[in-house]
């Protein structure tokens, strides 16, 4: 990698920071260790470290956080990180536009309070916000808690600024709030995993900060009626900022005294006002066991924050992520218990019910162990059982390396090849995350 | 096209049936007349319609209602015009689900109306709702009244079923509300202007009816008060449905009588319930010189809903439609004046004030005749002015024919070239919509 020295960026390949660099939170370890990390400051960084890359066919990881659950950012022998943490300003917020202008590497949650100042909001909330960068929820498309009603980061995503495989910039979409100008290649680059460009800015959509929201914790004797009335809020027109659901593994994984109150639980959270929220607890009361409405938020969200801490306590957790009709949704979670019995596994299911997205997490033997046979077979019929159910084998975490295989029979061949002649267009070399996503 | 005999679809070559199919609503003629149009009624129809085009190097444009503004439905000498007008059943409305599955020929508003028939709405509202197809809509990403609060087309389009040019099948998205499985073939669809391949069927999320809206008219000094009105709303966290902005010369257009009441009309609707209609009323009265909010919103509406109707009888309307940020609105409203003036012809500007999209409608001599030349010169300095001021050249209608060259000065040179790199994948021969769109 001598030749990063003319680019005049930062690089090191200092064995601690490789291995600091070579993971993501999948637990998915790629063959040998990248060859450096680089750490470029400015645009102009990464477009000479990108015409370097092209010039010498080295193989480029981008990298925000590092906190993908997929592998997708894994690095690999001979491979080049290139670390856009330090590309972190936030550039511009427009309150009277609506808009904000940001570099990759601003932390998600930092936007949102800088967004806060003025009565606004940057509405995508994935639970890992405090860690994840902008330009990695991009790539991966990222979800969260409220996009059951303020949508996925693509929703708020005008436009980008894009370094292509050969160092040359282009600007995608638009500041504007509306656009149609040629096709949506910003649509392309979000989700697209760092295998197409990589993005080095972004004009992002800000939306009011709303009422302060209600929220509702009701219990279910089972998981069916909690899913049925999930599908009731929307029946009656309601449309909750988040609705999580938890199914009986994961409350007897928190604190297994909860079987008294139910075997499912919903948190509902609604920021239509006070006539919204005693409407919502009504239409929640039918087949519950408990309503709690009262109360602090905090309080009765405090379920849903201890259900992953709980649950690495019984050993090591893999999060799946599938997504089915929201009407399938309590035969989905019914059939994920069917499997855990039959490979005997503890999974233990979470789920954004308000867009049908589960996260059923396999507890996959001890910490640090070899991951179980089992618990691979368990995941592939999860899987299979989302494609059957009509879903998608990802409903926010993306492909990385983990799914490949899947996407394939998810999209189909025709569909997968033309994905790869899109690939091909961009990245004609093949040096942009080869392996990952497509 | 004695070969369309073969695929046993209905076709025709009457003249007045190749009239009929021959131009979009633009006003736009090509060359000549197209050689036939045929009538698929099935999915299995397109595909071998596209089968034989592609063998007998058929050029194909796909046809809905024909209401683009554009040119980009315009089919001229040789052309085959594959009218999907016939595809006109709604599959499926799952309320539960939240998703409705349609033919492309579904008419906008009929798809709405079987959405409230569950309580349900497809939100976006093209002006051409009554007429327009969801094909169409899809295929141009059509905006309208209510996408300020509910998003455009796009927002609304989960997954596709596509006819490629060879005549593969091939399905993108999804059937559920999230999903991020592999590249966005969906959002490359949308907008693409019949370029990429053939709509045959659609996945669409319906959205709860919300609460019946408060309407609101308000009049004002000057176009900078109507648009700091539309600002301030924002900035007090209130989201309308729709604010829409008419300016001098549109009120005069209506009723010259109404310079007494003021010199710009913001009309807003809220369906956020009455506190948040009462807030939105004290926000706009500030600078106003007359706030209408009693009565009917039919009443209300009816300034906007005459507004075409009253400028197309000063002469051959061309509906512009650039996009510029929100804070921007007020100096493009005035510049399009100076512009107006500067040429001495009549431009009426119309505003999506919500999401900074503006529609200058210039008055280009009287009907039938030419348009004149310092028409073309006009929209030439409101193309520029839309990128001067960091926007777009087309927020809602797209690019057709009347837009090329200001699609290549809008996005570049590197862009513009991966797009027809895009486009060679999906149809290396070019014989879908050809010289249209990019
Ligand atoms: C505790 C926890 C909770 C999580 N919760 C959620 C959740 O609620 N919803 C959800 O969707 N995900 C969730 N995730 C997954 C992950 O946080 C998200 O995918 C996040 O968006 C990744 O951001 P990052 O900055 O860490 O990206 P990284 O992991 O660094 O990168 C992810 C991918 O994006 C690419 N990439 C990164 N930056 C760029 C760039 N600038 N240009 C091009 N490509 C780039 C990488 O190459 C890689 O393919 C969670 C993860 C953890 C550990
Ligand atoms: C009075 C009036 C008001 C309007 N108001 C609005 C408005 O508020 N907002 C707005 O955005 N537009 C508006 N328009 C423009 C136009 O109505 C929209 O663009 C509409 O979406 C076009 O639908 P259509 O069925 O008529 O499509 P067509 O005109 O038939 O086709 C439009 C384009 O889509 C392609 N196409 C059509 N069907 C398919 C298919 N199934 N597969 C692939 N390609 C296809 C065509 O080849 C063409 O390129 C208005 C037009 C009129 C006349």
């Amino acid at each position: 990698m001598a030749w990063l020295d003319q680019t005049g960026v930062q690089w090191s390949t200092d064995p601690q920071v490789l291995a600091e660099k070579r993971l993501d939170r999948s637990g998915w370890e790629p063959d040998g260790s990248p060859a450096a990390v680089v750490f470029p400051r400015t645009v102009a960084d990464v477009q000479a470290v990108l015409k370097g890359a092209q010039e010498t066919r080295t193989k480029i990881v981008a990298r925000g956080a590092g906190t993908a659950l997929t592998g997708a950012t894994a690095a690999g022998d001979g491979v080049l990180v290139l670390d856009l943490s330090g590309l972190n300003r936030i550039l511009d917020v427009r309150p009277a536009d609506g808009v904000a202008v940001v570099e990759p590497g601003v932390i998600t949650a930092n936007l949102d309070r800088a967004a806060a100042a003025h009565g606004l909001r940057y509405a995508p909330d994935p639970a890992s916000l405090e860690l994840s960068t902008i330009g990695g929820n991009i790539a991966t498309n990222a979800g969260g808690l409220r996009c059951a009603k303020y949508g996925v980061t693509r929703d708020a995503v005008l436009g980008l600024d894009v370094v292509l495989a050969g160092g040359e910039r282009i600007s995608t979409g638009r500041a504007t709030l509306k656009g149609v100008a040629g096709y949506d290649l910003t649509g392309l680059f979000v989700g697209s995993e760092g295998t197409l460009g990589v993005i080095v800015g972004a004009t992002l959509r800000l939306r009011p900060l709303p009422e302060p929201t209600a929220t509702i914790a009701a219990y279910y004797p089972d998981v069916e009626t909690a899913a049925a009335a999930s599908v009731a809020l929307a029946e009656a027109r309601i449309q909750p900022v988040l609705a999580e659901l938890l199914d009986q593994a994961t409350l007897d994984a928190i604190d297994p005294g909860l079987r008294a109150t139910g075997s499912a639980l919903l948190i509902v959270q609604t920021d239509g006002g006070p006539d919204e929220a005693a409407h919502a607890a009504e239409v929640l009361a039918k087949g519950a066991t408990l309503v709690q409405s009262a109360g602090d938020p905090a309080e009765l969200l405090k379920a849903r924050r201890q259900a992953l801490p709980s649950i690495e306590k019984l050993g090591r957790p893999l999060i799946e992520d599938i997504a089915v009709p929201r009407s399938r949704l309590a035969e989905a979670v019914r059939r994920i218990g069917v499997i855990a019995a039959r490979h005997d596994v503890p999974i233990c299911t979470l789920a954004h019910a308000g867009d049908g997205n589960l996260h059923p997490i396999i507890v996959a033997g001890a910490h640090g162990e070899p991951i179980p046979d089992a618990a691979t077979r368990a995941a592939d019929e999860i899987f299979a059982l989302a494609l059957e159910l009509g879903g998608t084998v990802t409903g926010e975490h993306g492909v990385g390396v983990l799914k490949r295989a899947w996407l394939a029979k998810e999209i189909g061949p025709l569909a997968h090849d033309l994905q790869r002649q899109i690939k091909a267009v961009f990245d004609p070399l093949g040096i942009l995350n080869p392996g990952k996503a497509i």
